[in-house]
């Protein structure tokens, strides 16, 4: 379901090429201030524009639908909705005839018999990471002062020099992969449950949601498997819990320990390259040459890290609502 | 929460050194035929005993509480019971005082203002995974069938020589991690929702639930971020959606794409090493040596597989549980 | 929170004065026909116009914003949105000071700290309950086939003459009360669950989610406290659990039983009375004479039976949405 | 499902003639001092053993299963259970053959293909009750001081006269119905929602769990649909929102108003009169003559006030976990 939360409950809706795509929240509390500024900062840091980003370009201003009365969140719901004015439904007219590899057109047309909207991926599209940035901005604000969440790429196509990276993608023609670090300080010790709802559990099960992500390691991650349990632990230095060193990545038995907050976040290189693949055609039954229309990034890497920290956001204000 | 699913609902309860420990099923469908012995296997496979595992040893039945009828399941709800017999409070009288590194003790009394059980970890034991394989063995005999789950350890301290990595650990007098692959093979196309309910978020919410994961990847994972597109894409080779390679892991958009489901999972070094290590005190707030007592494994990552199956299938049952 | 359901989903967003009111769907199924016709006639019978009804007239055209492609459900979150155009700010300026009797004005100031919207209620405002039949429409379309719900006034002010009893309430110049009687019929045997998911636990739910409701009662309600058990009891007289008296209601112990559903529903007279009243004035601190100002009806128990049948529709939709 | 709530969740679990019956508590905070004392009043006043009540006697004596440690809760899931000592299974062997009349035996053995344990109405007997009560003697130490929660029962029969009903009920052999009232003094304004999570509504969906309720009504209840809104409406006298009549049970709009919370509870005759009875027979798929065997209430009602007040209590616990 697309629902997520509990006490700070997100809904999101809509398509890559329909009337709007938006979000509601359900539980935000009253008396944040909140102006279509404050949304700025954070939606432009997903926009395309740059080397490496679609040509698709949208207003992307946030139209104020609910739950927010002369610039205050009043309590009740609040939904936000975003306009979808630069569509090109004929780009995708031919999505259903060969679904395009590594896309979800054919689990969809399957899942729905056929009823889901195609254009452009429909509901699944990486669109929708934009309201889910505005409900990140909601909960940014909705969290107790001092909390500062920060995500960054620092890796593009298994290089740490980025812009060469992506310069060398846009030349090969090829997307390329990322890999986004996200660090959370401030939070108290005391967030999270034993059992299902560890911060591991919540943050992992919201960034799944970003398409496109691949992995998640919390702390030492993957290293840690190589790792002896001496060098592992962290040990406790004070009686605030601080810790020399962060394998835990600010995390022990699934609750936050008082040190950083840190994971790291693997993403895929876009589907939509620019190479020619091949993929099954529907209708002829056979396997062909195809390249992917529309307007596509060569490394959906770039625009994530502020989506990271959106979801990271979410998590936090549902686990923290009361505090 | 302690508590997972929607319409395959799971409640864990219990504490390491308490009456009992168990778990609580809502909606699994009347009908299923379900003995004590359909439990020992699975349980026999988180069971100690091997080289590297605690010497703690339980009987480990399986107290059908409810739910179950002459032998079929009758559409109440299932609980489960175990005993803890084999319990040694004593081991633990230090734990309020000097909180081991690693474990949750310092994080669960700041969280509870001093009130949790410090016995064994208390309700964050690893002893509560048997609760969970419990449920495992329910969900599974509740899946559609033709649906098989699979995990192994691959790695244990970085060596993919299992038993030589063991056999140094012991000799070392020090504790270490491994990677389990799990896959599950049958699934149909169609199993989850794109966003929020991906059945990445799902499974990893339900993994990252078991004592020690540090990391999750599925399909390529991590080397994801360092391919290009046209390699990592799977083409589609026929109307079953088949797809050669399987970068994917088997989901494309969140959803189940019919091809076999892959994912791996990192798993830290026990934090309960023998090793020598530092810890706070907390009567004298100060950093003193500490050699962690009571009985644990030297690879915890040993008992690890079995546990990973289980939490797949409850969120598969719950998936599919109209199926 | 403003979310019902767990597998048919629906949350409800918007202000009587704000910009657009709606409703979100999450779990309806892909391929359900819907066009803007299908909502005419149950919006219509939400509508005022009658005499003893509300002279504030909106268009009430749904707008379909996402979930609907091709007039055919996509099995992505449906979200219907309403334009509040007819909306008179100015009649509310005095809420916040005098708070009106009956309303929630005084509740909601005080539980927001102020921050609500004031203007005609907010979010709590009955213009919300046109959101719910909305999705009440969509809720009866989901329905298996043969399913029919059907609420209607039999009561007004006391009397079974509901005309007459309008006409006395209009000349009066006070307002009325009513009760709703509500069926459902072909609804097979099986529905609902033995603790806390009742079908009356549900249904009571949602219906108490409608302003102005103040009672429920199933099968043969609060006369049942005074009968005998032996004139109480529906002897069931063949094998399709078909019963010659109905007191139960269509429901044994939360489940129902293949008998019709039926229960009644009693709504206040609407707080809005034309009638002179006291209230407290939080400026002077003082009680003072106040009449209400706005467009109110004086029976709003005559708009009620759309709303009972569609919340009802929710409720079969999410308890068999995989039926 | 048999789980309510969202952050004081509470989970129910076995059968009549089972081994044990229990209830697991979610989200209860640490540090609230529990001894098997403090449980003897609330199961004492729904223990048979007066006139009119069930010759079966258990010892109903609370085994603390986890969750609590020295006599305090930990912040760990509460399991309480109870033993299933005086079973008469003998007693119910006919039921499958001849379901009784007013129970749920035919709609469960429908609803679960015959694998449902029929053994006392199973998982519907009333004996979950006291698993019931269990959850609403923690509930109530939960919830902030000075909230006082009081359910008698005021009519039984249709008398006021109860000791006079009651005899007269045994003399004719025949069980009766009643009316429970129920306050809850010292809530403060602001509790509940507008929408779905009305305080009514929460309350009513935890009322109907309640086995053999038929109705329950807030205030004025059904009354207030004959009568006029100048009389209706409650002015606020105040600036703590204070009224002179409570027409509103003390909420307005879903939420609470700071004023007594009120509401009644119809409760139908025991479907297991002496009487005999007609009911269905399976085998011969005829009507038969039936008298009940087993050991029943006369007036189930004079049990259930406790219970009244023990899910108004989780409903309490449920919405103000955190005041």
């Amino acid at each position: 379901m697309n629902t997520f939360g509990t006490n700070f409950k997100v809904s999101i809706f809509g398509e890559s090429h329909g009337k709007w795509i938006g979000i509601t929240i359900d539980g935000c509390k009253a008396g944040i201030g909140l102006t279509p500024d404050d949304f700025l900062k954070d939606i432009g840091r997903r926009k395309p524009g740059a080397i490496g980003t679609t040509p698709r370009i949208e207003d992307d201003l946030p139209i104020f639908v609910s739950g927010i009365y002369n610039d205050i969140t009043t309590g009740a719901p609040i939904t936000i909705a975003f306009e979808n004015n630069n569509t090109q439904p004929t780009d995708y007219s031919k999505i259903v005839q060969t679904p395009r590899p590594g896309h979800a057109d054919f689990v969809l047309h399957n899942k729905h018999n056929g009823f889901n909207d195609p254009r452009g991926g429909g509901h699944s599209s990486g669109r929708l990471t934009l309201a889910l940035v505005a409900a990140g901005v909601i909960a940014k604000k909705s969290l107790p002062k001092g909390i500062h969440i920060n995500a960054i790429l620092t890796e593009a196509g298994g290089s740490k020099d980025i812009d060469a990276a992506i310069q060398k993608a846009v030349e090969d023609q090829d997307s390329i992969g990322g890999i986004i670090s996200c660090t959370v300080n401030g939070l108290p010790i005391g967030v999270g449950e034993p059992f299902f709802n560890s911060i591991e559990s919540l943050i992992s099960h919201a960034i799944f949601s970003i398409p496109a992500v691949k992995g998640i390691e919390f702390g030492s991650g993957f290293v840690a498997a190589s790792m002896k349990g001496s060098a592992h632990n962290d040990a406790i230095i004070n009686e605030t819990g601080e810790t020399n060193t962060n394998n835990a990545g600010g995390i022990n038995g699934g609750i936050s320990n008082g040190n950083e907050l840190f994971f790291r976040v693997a993403v895929k290189p876009t589907s939509s390259t620019p190479q020619i693949q091949n993929t099954w055609n529907r209708a002829s039954n056979s396997i062909e040459p195809f390249t992917v229309k529309g307007r596509h990034d060569i490394c959906i890497a770039l625009r994530v890290p502020v989506v990271v920290e959106a979801v990271t956001a979410i998590v936090l204000a549902d686990l923290m609502h009361n505090s």
